[in-house]
C-alpha cells in the first residue's frame, strides 16, 4: 500500500503524457453523440471516483448525472430506455459480474457506454463501446490508492475533452502530489491522534465530498475504525447529534466555493466542541485543532486528486500504528465479485 | 416520537382514503408530460424516501433516475438543461432554502417540478409546478418518523399513478403497520442488545436499502451510536473488514428478489462471526442471532413502508434505555436551513 501510494505522482504524469491523447479521442467521439444525461455505475472506491465525475459533469458540462442503483437492473430486471444517455462504468479490475451485466444492459437499452478501468483486457472493457485505460499499473494491495487518483484524473480529462477544454488545471498535479507525499512525517504525527479512536466522522461539501467518502472507506477497510462520511449539509440534518468531544471530525475543506459552503458546518462543529482536523488551505488548518495544509493556487475541480493523498497516508499510518496489515485487511479479496 | 410512531397506521389510512385522488391527478398530469428521466432532491430522512422513489421509478417506470447533488446548482451555479426531466423534491417542512433554490433552478432549466411535502403552504410547495401533500399532520419530535412512511406511500402512489396502476399493493398497509407497532415488547427486548453497543452496521439490498439508510440515520440522531449503512454489495467491497464479533449488524432482508440478492452477504457475515439481527421474513429471522419477523404476502415494492417501523421503535427504545431524550436530540433543530 505504501509503495502504491508513493507511485501516484508517476501515474498522474503517465496519464497526462501518455494517456491524454486516447482520452481526448474518446471524449471527442462521445461529444459527437450528444448525450443528454449521464449515468455512472461503480462500487467501492471507484464509486467515489464516479461521484467526483458526477460533480464535474453537472458543473462543467451542465448535464444532469446520477449514480445508478445497479440492483434495479441486475436484481429487479428493470428495462430503462437509455437513448441519449451516456453510461459510464468505473472499475479498477473491470471484473465484477454485476458491473459487466449492468453495462451490457445499458448498451442494449440504447446508452453510449464507456468503461473506465485499469485493465484494458477486462470483461468490462470488452462489453462497453468505449474504454479508457487509467494506466495505473498493477495494484496489489487490497486498499485501492493509485487507481483512485488515476480514475479521478482520467475522468477529469474526459470531461474536459467533452467540453473541448485543454485540462490545463491538471498540469501541475504530479509535482504537487510529490510535494504532499514528501510530508509523511506530518501525517505520522496526525495519526497518533487516532490511535485509540472509536469512531470518526469525515465531512466536506461540493467537490470535496467524494474525498470525504473515499477517506472514510479507506479508513474503515484498513484501520477498522467506523468512519462515517457526511456531506456537510446532511450532517446538519440529523447526524450532528452524534458529534461530541469524543467524536473526532476530519473536514476536507475545498479551496473555493465548496469551502465557503462548508464554513457554517465547521462553525457548528467547533461550537459543539468537536475535535476538528482539517485537510485544506493553511488558513483553515490554523483555525482547526490540527490538520494538513494543501498547496494553494490549484483549481477547485482538480483539488480532489491531491486532497485524498494525506488521507491515504493517514489510513496507512493508523493501521500500522495499530499493528494491523494495511496490504491485506481481513475478510477482503482484491477483485470483489458481486451479482 | 413515540406518539408520532404510533400515528403511522392512521396516516397511511388517510393517504389511501383522502390523499390518493389528488396524487392520481398529479400523476396523470405528469405522465402526460412524458418525462424521460427523473432527478430527486432531498436531505436527511427525506433523502431516504427519495432513494426509495428512485428504485420505484427505475423498476416500475423503466426511467433512469438520480439523486441530485444540490451543491452543483446552489454552490457552483451549474446550469443544466433539464428538458424532458421530472425533478422531484421531497421535504417534510418544505422550508430549507437550498431545496427551494434547487427546485426553482430546475423549473427554470425546463424540468417538470414536483414538491412532495407535509406542508402545502411551504415555500417549496409554492415554487414547484406540482405539489403532493403527504397529510401526516404536524410532526413535533425532531426525528422524522410518520412523515417518512407518509412520503414513501405518497411516492409509491405517485409512481403507480404515472404508470396507470391502481396501487393495490398498498391497501393492507395500515392494518399491517398496526399489527407491527403492537409488538413493542419484542422491540424493547431487542433494544437491550444494543444498550452498550459502540457501533452498528445496517445493511440491505434493493428495495430494502433505503430502509437500511433511514434506520442508520434514525439510530445515529437519537441514540448517538455510529450506525453505518451499506448496500450489501458495497459492504463486500471494503467495509466488511470492519465487521467482527464486536460489531453488530442489522440486516433488512426484503421478502423477494432483494432478499435473494442479499443472501451471499448474510452468509459472509455469519462466516465472520458477526452478531446478525434480521428484520425480515420469519425464516430469515430464525437463521439469525435475533430479529423481528415481518408479515408475509406483501409486495416487495411496498415492504419498505413496513420494514422501517420496528427500526424506528428500536431507535426509540435504545435511546430511552440510555437515558437520552428521543424527542430532542442534542444539537438539532426541526427545520434545518442549509444553503
Amino acid at each position: 500500500m505504501a509503495g502504491e501510494i508513493a507511485q501516484q505522482p508517476d501515474v498522474l504524469r503517465r496519464i497526462l503524457d501518455r494517456g491524454a491523447p486516447a482520452i481526448r479521442t474518446v471524449a471527442t467521439a462521445i461529444a459527437a453523440r450528444r448525450p443528454r444525461f449521464v449515468l455512472l455505475t461503480a462500487r467501492g472506491t471507484s464509486d467515489n471516483a464516479a461521484l467526483y465525475a458526477k460533480y464535474l459533469i453537472e458543473v462543467l458540462l451542465g448535464k444532469p448525472a446520477g449514480l445508478s442503483s445497479m440492483s434495479t437492473i441486475t436484481v429487479y430486471g428493470a428495462k430503462p430506455d437509455l437513448t441519449d444517455c451516456l453510461a459510464i462504468t468505473v472499475s479498477q479490475s473491470g471484473g465484477s459480474p454485476d458491473l459487466v451485466a449492468a453495462t451490457r444492459a445499458a448498451r442494449q437499452a440504447g446508452a453510449v457506454t464507456l468503461a473506465v478501468t485499469n485493465n484494458p483486457g477486462s470483461p468490462l472493457a470488452e462489453v462497453a463501446e468505449f474504454h479508457i485505460d487509467v494506466l495505473a499499473g498493477p495494484e496489489k494491495a487490497l486498499p485501492a490508492t493509485k487507481t483512485y487518483t488515476a480514475e479521478l484524473l482520467a475522468l477529469y480529462l474526459l470531461v474536459e475533452g467533452v467540453r473541448g477544454g485543454e485540462g490545463g488545471a491538471a498540469r501541475e498535479l504530479p509535482g504537487l502530489a510529490r510535494s504532499i507525499l514528501d510530508r509523511g512525517d506530518e501525517v505520522r504525527q496526525l495519526a497518533e491522534r487516532y490511535r485509540f479512536a472509536q469512531r470518526l466522522v469525515v465531512t466536506s461539501r461540493g467537490y470535496g465530498y467524494p474525498t470525504a467518502r473515499e477517506a472514510a472507506l479507506k479508513l474503515m477497510e484498513t484501520t477498522y475504525i467506523p468512519a462515517i462520511p457526511f456531506s456537510g449539509a446532511d450532517l446538519l440534518h440529523g447526524p450532528l447529534a452524534m458529534v461530541d468531544n469524543a467524536s473526532p471530525v476530519i473536514a476536507v475543506v475545498p479551496d473555493g466555493r465548496g469551502g465557503v459552503a462548508l464554513q457554517p458546518v465547521l462553525d457548528r462543529l467547533r461550537g459543539r466542541g468537536a475535535d476538528l482536523v482539517v485537510i485544506g488551505p493553511q488558513a483553515q488548518v490554523d483555525k482547526a485543532s490540527a490538520g494538513f495544509a494543501l498547496p494553494g493556487g490549484v483549481a477547485e475541480e482538480v483539488q480532489p486528486i491531491l486532497e485524498i493523498l494525506p488521507l491515504q497516508l493517514l489510513a496507512y499510518e493508523i493501521t500500522v500504528a495499530r499493528g494491523q496489515d494495511p496490504d491485506a485487511p481481513r475478510a477482503l479479496a482484491k477483485v470483489t465479485e458481486t451479482h
